[in-house]
């Protein structure tokens, strides 16, 4: 199977012409320009068939997908999304698939202005890996590390809507009344929209943040561990949306908010007397933000409710799409 | 399967420290200093397994192939290499194979001071791909879009070993008087050295470079198709080792030099009134160095042997693994 058709795919749809790629695909590696001054930014993430995503799963989800995770990995650290490169292995050279999956990359890249620079293309099980590269001055990333005890903590968005939609496809747990899995459920499992604008607007006043890929629990967990700190949430704080409360019951939306897995939003600390500044700069950024807990001396993670009581999670985070 | 236990075992055998990585690997992305005035050179490539290795290859080998076929895309581009990013899949956690990979990895990580500041590792079917970046000055990279008619043509090293190996280790077809594959063709299918130095040595001589992964007249014709040129080798220049000169008859050499894959040499045009310094400044560069054919006006690339017939390969480019 040729790269190329990948390639002219994805070219044909993405119109994102950045002036810091000297040179893009079709040769050996890309040329990019860090602007001076500048740290570069590099994660990557792989998505299997059927262990990360369902393997009926759209085309152009599982482009906007593959992009989607990396770039929340960039949010979390406050950089500038700037460039990428996709492995993309398929058991078979099928245009139609490669097309659709390009136009759901592409939908992505051209919202936060990402270009793709390189890519390959191999024959074999269904798995895409992407590689995202930004920006960010020295001394403003957002690490896991900076959590002190004292500091608020706050999460993006609303949590638990990407696990129930998985309920949904995967068990036909549709939730109370349902035949079918609510709409706005599906579109936070397959269109993830990563925290980019909150994580700028955070670059000076979050101490710790982390995406939640694993689940609430779980990552927060990774900044406790890595802050050397504990954390207490109040269950009942926890962001869940209209969607979600619509469809389960009260207990089992607070299960999904702190151990669902894939929910992309930011999860990160704050001092708490910048509580008041942390809701004015995140105002004007999609998704909002919610004070959920605050930062402990000790280690680990709980959540209480109303009367102060542990809450026990079903599952300790995130679990595979094959079960 | 948690992705530390494969950082804590590459962590444990690297000891590439580099000044320039701010942040590395436990965090949702690494944080990179590139030099002010540099370019960052940056690729990808995946290996499949049944595809791009046999599924009998041995983990460390894979380790250091995998980095290998990266390193040696940044060596065609005359890229000085700094850092390198993994995900890795696997059938399920196997420490010891970790173990023996992350050793292969490591190994080849050193010798050219390459710092991993970055992995994923996840569950499915066996594959691994690298991000490889490195760094350049700019309009000093190597590219495929240099060569003029006129230029003389040269390779790296020797031509044919790896596929040689691999015609033994999976067809049974060892070459005369053979019952096994011998221990040189081995090292270079499971062991390519990507040639960095002779990418750096380049820089400013080269008019355009490439690294035969596919096989020389098709990555030539890459090369020869973006110059708006063509090309004419002498067969009978092309190096060939003494393991592989042993083992086949010249014709067959001949054959696997042309389109055999899996070299890792670069190929690369210079012009012909430069051609004493080519090898001047790749004496002392390993692998060394052979005058192989000219560019010419038109397209597509032709061999032809003392008598100036065509000579016509078996195969055009690339085989896969899997027959």
């Amino acid at each position: 199977m040729s790269e190329f058709a990948l390639i002219d795919a994805l070219r044909a749809r993405t119109s994102v012409a950045r002036r810091d790629v000297a040179l893009g695909i079709g040769d050996d590696a890309a040329l990019l320009a860090v602007p001076d001054g500048q740290q570069l930014v590099a994660c990557t993430d792989t998505l299997v068939a059927g262990i990360h995503f369902l393997p009926d799963t759209a085309p152009e989800d599982l482009g906007w997908r593959a992009l989607a995770v990396n770039l929340s990995d960039l949010a979390a650290m406050g950089a500038e999304p700037a460039w990428a490169l996709l492995a993309l292995t398929l058991p078979q050279a099928l245009p139609r698939f490669i097309d659709r999956f390009a136009a759901g990359f592409a939908e992505l890249a051209r919202a936060h202005g990402v270009a793709l620079v390189g890519g390959d293309t191999t024959q074999g099980p269904l798995a895409v890996t992407v590689t995202a590269l930004g920006c960010v001055p020295p001394g403003r990333a957002l690490t896991r590390r900076g959590a002190k005890a004292g500091d608020a903590v706050f999460v993006t968005g609303t949590l638990g809507d990407a696990v129930a939609a998985l309920y949904g496809l995967r068990d036909g747990n549709f939730g109370s009344g349902r035949t079918t899995v609510a709409p706005a459920l599906l579109t936070a499992l397959n269109r993830p929209q990563p925290r980019l604008a909150a994580g700028l607007a955070l670059r000076g006043i979050a101490t710790a943040c982390i995406d939640v890929s694993d689940g609430l629990l779980a990552d927060l967990g990774h900044v406790c561990a890595l802050s050397g700190v504990g954390a207490e949430l109040d269950a009942d704080a926890l962001p869940v949306s209209a969607a979600l409360a619509a469809t389960f019951e009260h207990a089992a939306c607070i299960d999904m908010a702190l151990a669902g897995g894939d929910n992309y939003e930011l999860c990160f600390t704050a001092p708490a007397a910048r509580a008041a500044e942390v809701a004015r700069v995140l105002a004007q950024v999609p998704g909002g933000v919610t004070h959920i807990g605050r930062i402990v001396a000790g280690s680990g993670v709980v959540a209480r409710d109303a009367h102060g009581a542990r809450v026990v999670t079903r599952s300790a985070g995130w679990e595979h799409f094959a079960r």
